[in-house]
């Protein structure tokens, strides 16, 4: 007999059926049991009345394995509409031990919280909400590769262990490599922009490693880059290319995640087809007038205008996302471009979403003596040493004008969930603390 | 006026049109010029005649980025059936130096050009033939997930920043974290097996680490991982599933990317649907009665017996892939699980695809306690351990038969093409002496 999943009974009701799965949950009842299974789909009750049957699930916990011969019965009031009768169990793993936490109870995000729910993180993610976060973070990535893979990019993989770092500074974690010292990857930035020389558009999928000392609530060691870089494209069309990549992750999360996102009772964002630009000065002029606190000499965004911004956003401009231009160039990376009238100005634009910043993308410096000049000046970095060298090469031999965005999976699922730390959206987070599991 | 790529121009003869790309060659025919373009697409061929567009091209090499405005020709004689005519060009980055590669020629991959390949890597990618590479890779890959994404597969991230050692051994890079010491991930293994624990089936596509001081074809020090990991699944089943993948994705290759294969000559492989199964003992009985040469009593294939039982497959059982089937279990992981009658033999099969090993797969071990028992006994590992206690801990509350497979995205590219070694196969390849760029 062919396995059916929990989430096709709703239409066998009379047939007898072959269901596997977990024991998610057990209550007795007196002459009856009641077992909650749990398969990859969802769940359904089976009602154990045989006294043998009953026997067999003694001593036994949440989390045995089981498969099951039974009878499904239409029954309104039960999840899915059927439950299963006369079920015939074969204990296939079983579970002798009280499990450290319970499966069918959802751990509570709290910070307080967070040495449980990641210590026993491959059983927590067995409960129904948990797993759904990453369900939803699946159809973003998916929906990230689709956007790209249907308009002539190509997907690369470029390495982690590198020569130099590639963002300058400490942070960086450094490993022994067969003698010499390698780097691990703060980003893919330098190799996409490379390969925009040979490929022209370019995505990436990938982890990279931060060993910033930061314990916040946006930051991880280890994280997965969705990069993208394109070639021959203007400041305009890059911003829109961003802006329908956006609504195409919302619409797939929600279209192939939909009753994953129900069920952690996230809500649909408000996003316009262009979203908005708002420039670093306008928004620093709109907080400043709406609160009284003077931020207009900023050079940043604080986290509480990031916040204040989106929520006039979505209010005033009816989008949860908004983007910030106009940064300054004196805080921008050595490969970004100064804008051509007003050489303080970077061509950038973060975007932020639902009060956070969740994209990085600008217009790159594409010519090789500018380009090198940049790197002296503000990165102090020799174009000559290994770090350097192959990326200003790729310029020197002809590059043309590009841009390109860079954002992190956990934190666009985190955002589209709605979650509170960053680190809830990983499967096995790592912060300056945590390595295992 | 909107760009058109070079692939579209083949419909457009007799129109003015806007192309951009990158000088590749060029050919001073005295009153004459010949400029070939590159773009995303391919190439074009531009005829100068116009003496002030020519000397905007003085000085100028390969590698040049051009806007270019002109006439579409019907020319039978030229790849694309056009060409360019009367061509007004606009300088965007001028290469003033000679490059140190031919790009419109490609570099013959012997061993002893891999210092120039991969010296000037970002360069030589612009070669045609070079970059097509990169395209089969991205169809492969796309392949691999199409396949899972369409049975209930969830994608999974896991980290590659571990506490211990995945498949033990002294060969893992280390770093320093925040004080811990943190070693690289050499393949998802356990996080994979522990995800089957929530979501049943499971895919990731990630790097992997391997600090091995080899240098051979088949080796580079990082790669990317293709894994799957399926519960409720049986030896038969996981094989099926198997087949039905590599013919998916030579299928879909062919399809996505045939141009490609066709410029690099590759030649699609012969494979069954179900792909010919054959034991260990079989191929050594086979290829001793077919050499002469016995190696009845070998607890592994020698490479020059992996190369004779795949053309033995294609000639004889019409595939060019075939499963090697009952491995010693005295050669197995810990996690491997042991045939229950002959308890010898581990429930495990390589696929030996054009004459090399591309995927390995098995099934493991789901008992909790026998899984301890092999932990302790095989591996000498402390279940009690950082490295492993998360591991079986997903085991001792409950996991249902299960299996799985690995394969390196490089090594099936490589195969496809029929490329030498597998360094061809990777964009920024990493082994014990290259570390960039």
């Amino acid at each position: 007999m062919k396995r059916l999943l929990t989430g096709e009974l709703a239409t066998e009701a009379g047939k007898k059926v072959l269901v596997k799965g977990w024991l998610h949950k057990r209550r007795d009842l007196g002459a009856l049991v009641f077992v909650v299974l749990r398969d990859r789909d969802g769940v359904v009750q089976m009602v154990v009345k045989d006294e043998a049957e009953q026997k067999k699930l003694e001593g036994l916990y949440p989390g045995t394995v089981l498969e099951v011969h039974g009878t499904v019965v239409a029954e309104p009031r039960a999840a899915g509409g059927v439950e299963i009768h006369d079920p015939e169990l074969v204990v296939i793993s079983p579970v002798s031990d009280v499990p450290p936490i319970e499966i069918d109870k959802a751990i509570d995000h709290k910070s307080e919280n967070f040495d449980t729910l990641f210590e026993y993180r491959a059983l927590n993610l067995r409960n129904l909400s948990e797993r759904a976060i990453f369900r939803v973070q699946a159809a973003v990535g998916r929906a990230f590769r689709e956007y790209f893979d249907e308009r002539g990019f190509t997907e690369i993989h470029t390495p982690k262990l590198l020569a130099g770092a590639t963002e300058g500074g400490a942070e960086v974690f450094k490993t022994d490599y067969f003698g010499q010292v390698a780097t691990l990857a703060q980003s893919p930035q330098f190799y996409k922009q490379m390969m925009v020389g040979a490929l022209e558009r370019v995505f990436e999928v990938g982890p990279v490693y931060r060993a910033e000392p930061s314990v916040t609530t946006r930051h991880m060691s280890e994280y997965i880059s969705l990069d993208a870089e394109v070639g021959f494209v203007t400041f305009d069309e890059l911003l829109t290319m961003l802006s329908e990549l956006l609504n195409h992750m919302v619409g797939s999360a929600w279209k192939e995640a939909g009753e994953e996102l129900t069920l952690l009772g996230a809500t649909k964002p408000k996003l316009t087809k262009e979203l908005p630009r708002l420039s670093m000065r306008e928004i620093h002029d709109l907080y400043s007038k709406a609160t009284g606190e003077n931020t207009r000499e900023e050079l940043d965004l604080f986290p509480a205008e990031e916040r204040w911004i989106c929520e006039y956003a979505a209010k005033e401009l009816g989008s949860e996302a908004v983007f910030v231009t106009e940064w300054p160039m004196r805080d921008a990376k050595f490969y970004h471009l100064a804008d051509d009238e007003h050489p303080e100005i970077a061509v950038r634009a973060d975007l932020l979403f639902r009060g956070i910043e969740v994209v990085t993308s600008s217009m790159r410096e594409h010519r090789y003596d500018r380009l090198v000049k940049q790197l002296r000046e503000m990165a102090k970095g020799d174009p000559e040493s290994d770090g350097f060298k192959y990326f200003v090469s790729a310029f020197k031999y002809g590059m043309p004008p590009h841009g390109g965005f860079g954002m992190g999976l956990e934190r666009v699922t985190q955002e589209l969930i709605g979650l509170h730390n960053v680190k809830e959206a990983s499967l096995f987070p790592r912060d300056t603390k945590r390595l295992a599991p």
